[in-house]
C-alpha cells in the first residue's frame, strides 16, 4: 500500500469539502491580549475567538506564580504522578479545585480532554454493567471516553428532559447508570437544565457527570461554574473542568468524592501512565483559581462585553444563536463562505476569528464563534462590527430583521 | 447501586494485594535536583527514580526560555491548535523536532501518552483494513490507541524477530500493516532490534511506528534517540517521543512525512479537540532540544553514572536486569516487600525510589527502577548502595554471586 498516497488523497478530499484547516500562527503579547502577531498572516491582529475568556492568561498573579514556581522547582515534574511526578504544587492545586467545587477531592489530568476520556472511560468500563446516558451534543473527549469503555451507551436528545427520562425508564431498574452532559455547550453556547437532570438521576439512581469546561471561572460567585451559580454542586456526582480556558493555563480535572477520585486515580490508564504537568502550570492555575474565587469584576465586565456585542450584532441584523451564555455563534451555514469570511476578516481587517466547520460542528451549521472578553475594548467592538457588516454585504448573506429599522 | 461502596471495595482489594499506590509529595529545588523535599515523608530526600534523566528540568537554558516566553506571551495558548491556540512557539518547536529526527514534519500533542493514543488510534482506524502488529510489551498509551482504533491487532513476542516475521507472513500480502514498538523499554531497559524490524517491514510492506520516549535526548549524536544512533531514522515511518523525560518539560510528538503528520493533524480527535500546550512549555522544550543537539556531555556523564551504579550493585550482589540502556531495574519480585523496601529507603535513608508494582509491570516482577543521572554525585551513589545493602540483608532477599567474593 502507498501510505502517503492514501494520506494525500484523504487530505485532498477535506480540501474539496472546504474542511481542511489552516492554523493561524499567533504570537500573543503579554499585557496586550487580545492583540497578537499573526506570523503567517497580515501581522498585527485582534483575536476574537480565544477561550482565554477572561484574559487570565496574562494576569500578573498567574504569571508571577509561574515564574516563582520555575525559580523554585525548575521546568518539568520529571515523572508520572506515581513515579516521582507528584509535586507539592499538584497537591495544592487539587485542594484548591476540591474547594472550588465543594467536593471532598479533585484529581488533575494533563488536559480537560484527558480528564473526560480517562474518567468516563474508567468509570464506565469498571462499574459492572454500567450504562452511560450521553447527551447528543457531548464533546468529543466524552464521546471517546465512553466509546473506549465499551460500556452500553444510550444517547439522549440534546438537553431534552423528556427524552432522558424515557431512556432512563426503559433501562432495568437495577442497572448502574451514569448520565454524562455539559453545562455550557461550547459551540451553541446553550446551558443544560442541571437541576432537572439531577432530579431524574435521583429518581432513577444514576450518577451524574457534568463537564463544566466552558463554565468554570466564568459563572458562580466563586467561579465554580453553572452548578455553583444554581446551588447544585452537591447534587452532581462528578464535576469536570479545564485549566486551559477561563483559568488561562492548561490541564484538566475532576472533582468528586474522595473514593471516586481515588478510584479513578488508581485505575485510569490516562492518569497513571503519563508525565505529570509541570509544577509551574499547576502553580499558575492555582493562582488563577484563587484570584477568580474572590474577584468578580472579570466576570462582570465579561458579561457586559458579551451583551454589548450581541446588541451590536442585532443592530446590523447578523444571525447569531441567542443563548444565555457567553459564546456568540454567528451563523454562516456554508464551509466555503465561512472560511472566506474568516480569511477576509484576517487579511483586510486584522480580525482573527477561526471558521468553525465540520467535524467540530455538523455540516450546514458552519459559523464564526465569537468570544468577547473583558480585555476587548469599545474600539475593538466597533472594528469587529464594521468589518462583519461589510463582509455580510459583500457575501450577500442573509440578515435577520434589523432591530434598528 | 451504592457507587462509593463499590469504589471503596475495589480500593480495598488493591490494598490487600499490595498494589495500592501512595504518591510521594515532592518539591524539587531548582539547581539542587536530585535533592527534594518530601512533604508527606521524612523531609529532605534524594530522588533516584525520576525520568528527568539528564536533569534538563533545571537547566538554565530551559528555565530562561520558559521565563522569557511567559514574559513575552503570557500563560496559556488560549485555545485548541485550530481555534487561536497555534502559537509561534509551537511552530518553532515542531520544526526543531522534525530536524531532530530528520523528518519532513512533526506534530505536537499535550503528552507522549496522547501522541501514541491519538496517532496510533487515527492511523489504525482510518487506513482501510489496517492491521497493527504490536510488541507484547508496548506501553499502555500504544495499547489504548490500538484498542481505540478497533483495528485488527496481532501481538508479537517482545523483541522477537522470528515471531514478528511469522505473524507478518501469516497476514494477506495486500493488507495494510503497521508495526508498533519501542526502542528502549521503560521497565526492563532493553532495546529493540530496530534495523531488523525495518528490514521485515520493508519485506512485508509495513509501516513502522517507533516509540522513542525513553531514548530521545539520551542516545545519538544529537539526542535523536536509538534510531539516530543506529543511523536508522529514515527507515522508520513514524518516530514518537516525549518532551517530559530527558527533555525535562512536558508534551509529546510524532515526527514523520509531511502528509502523515498533516493526516493525523486533520483527523485525530485527541489532537484537534484540546487546548494547546502553553507557549512557555513549547519554548522550554525547544531550548532543551537545541541544547542537547550540540552538547554531548550530559549523555556522556549519564552513561558513566549508570555504569558506576551497575558496577556497585554487582559488587554487593543485588539482582538487576542487565540491559544495554540507562534504566536499572533492581528485582524484588513481591509487591509487599517492594513497597516495604521503598518505604524504608525513604523513611530511614532519605532515598526516594518508588516501588514499581502491577499494573505497571506484571505481577511477580515487582522492582525498584533506578535511574541514575548526571546530577547524582559520588556521595549520592555511596548512600544509595549502603542503604540497599542494609535493606537486602534486613529483608533476607536473594543475592547474586558477588563479584567481590
Ligand atoms: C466541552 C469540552 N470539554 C472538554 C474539552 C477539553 O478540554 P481541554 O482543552 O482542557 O483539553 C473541551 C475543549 O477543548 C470542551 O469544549
Ligand atoms: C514507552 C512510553 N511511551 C509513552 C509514554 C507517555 O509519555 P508522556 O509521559 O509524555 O505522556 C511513556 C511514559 O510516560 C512511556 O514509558
Amino acid at each position: 500500500m502507498n501510505f502517503d498516497g492514501f494520506f494525500a488523497q484523504e487530505l485532498t478530499r477535506l480540501q474539496e469539502e472546504g474542511n481542511y484547516r489552516d492554523f493561524a500562527e499567533l504570537e500573543r503579547h503579554r499585557g496586550a491580549f487580545p492583540a497578537a502577531t499573526c506570523h503567517n498572516g497580515p501581522g498585527e491582529v485582534t483575536i476574537w475567538c480565544s477561550n482565554d475568556y477572561l484574559g487570565m492568561g496574562q494576569h500578573p498573579d498567574v504569571l508571577n506564580a509561574m515564574h516563582a514556581a520555575i525559580d523554585r522547582t525548575g521546568a518539568g515534574a520529571g515523572g508520572t504522578r506515581n513515579i516521582s511526578g507528584t509535586t507539592h504544587d499538584h497537591v495544592l492545586l487539587e485542594r484548591e479545585l476540591a474547594d472550588l467545587h465543594g467536593k471532598e477531592a479533585a484529581l488533575l489530568f494533563t488536559s480537560g480532554y484527558v480528564s473526560n476520556w480517562a474518567a468516563l472511560g474508567t468509570l464506565a468500563s469498571r462499574i459492572p454493567d454500567c450504562v452511560v446516558l450521553s447527551d447528543a451534543l457531548n464533546h468529543a473527549s466524552m464521546i471517546e471516553g465512553i466509546r473506549h469503555s465499551r460500556a452500553q451507551k444510550v444517547i439522549w436528545k440534546h438537553n431534552d428532559l423528556a427524552d432522558l427520562e424515557a431512556k432512563l425508564a426503559a433501562l432495568p431498574a437495577g442497572q448502574p447508570k451514569l448520565i454524562a452532559f455539559e453545562s455550557v455547550y461550547s459551540m451553541d453556547g446553550d446551558i443544560a437544565p442541571i437541576r432537572e437532570i439531577c432530579d431524574l438521576a435521583d429518581r432513577y439512581g444514576a450518577m451524574t457527570y457534568l463537564d463544566e469546561v466552558h463554565a468554570v471561572g466564568l459563572y458562580g460567585p466563586r467561579g465554580g461554574g453553572i452548578a455553583e451559580r444554581e446551588g447544585l454542586m452537591d447534587r452532581v456526582t462528578v464535576i469536570e473542568g479545564t485549566l486551559g480556558k477561563a483559568f488561562g493555563v492548561v490541564g484538566g480535572y475532576i472533582a468528586a468524592s474522595e473514593k471516586l477520585c481515588d478510584f479513578v486515580r488508581s485505575f485510569a490508564s490516562g492518569f497513571i501512565f503519563t508525565t505529570a504537568l509541570p509544577p509551574s502550570v499547576a502553580a499558575g492555575a492555582a493562582a488563577s483559581i484563587r484570584h477568580l474565587k474572590v474577584s468578580a469584576s472579570e466576570r462582570q465586565i465579561h458579561r457586559e462585553r458579551v451583551a454589548q456585542v450581541r446588541a451590536r450584532l442585532d443592530e446590523i441584523g447578523l444571525p447569531h444563536i441567542d443563548n444565555p451564555g457567553h459564546i456568540i455563534p454567528v451563523m454562516v451555514g456554508d464551509p466555503v463562505k465561512c472560511k472566506f469570511i474568516s480569511d477576509t476578516l484576517l487579511r483586510e481587517h486584522g480580525i482573527y476569528i477561526q471558521p468553525i466547520n465540520y467535524p467540530t460542528v455538523p455540516k450546514g451549521t458552519e459559523r464564526l464563534r465569537i468570544t468577547p472578553s473583558p480585555v476587548h475594548c469599545d474600539a475593538d467592538v466597533d472594528r469587529l462590527i464594521d468589518a462583519l457588516e461589510d463582509l455580510w454585504t459583500q457575501c450577500q448573506l442573509a440578515r435577520r430583521p434589523m432591530a434598528a429599522q
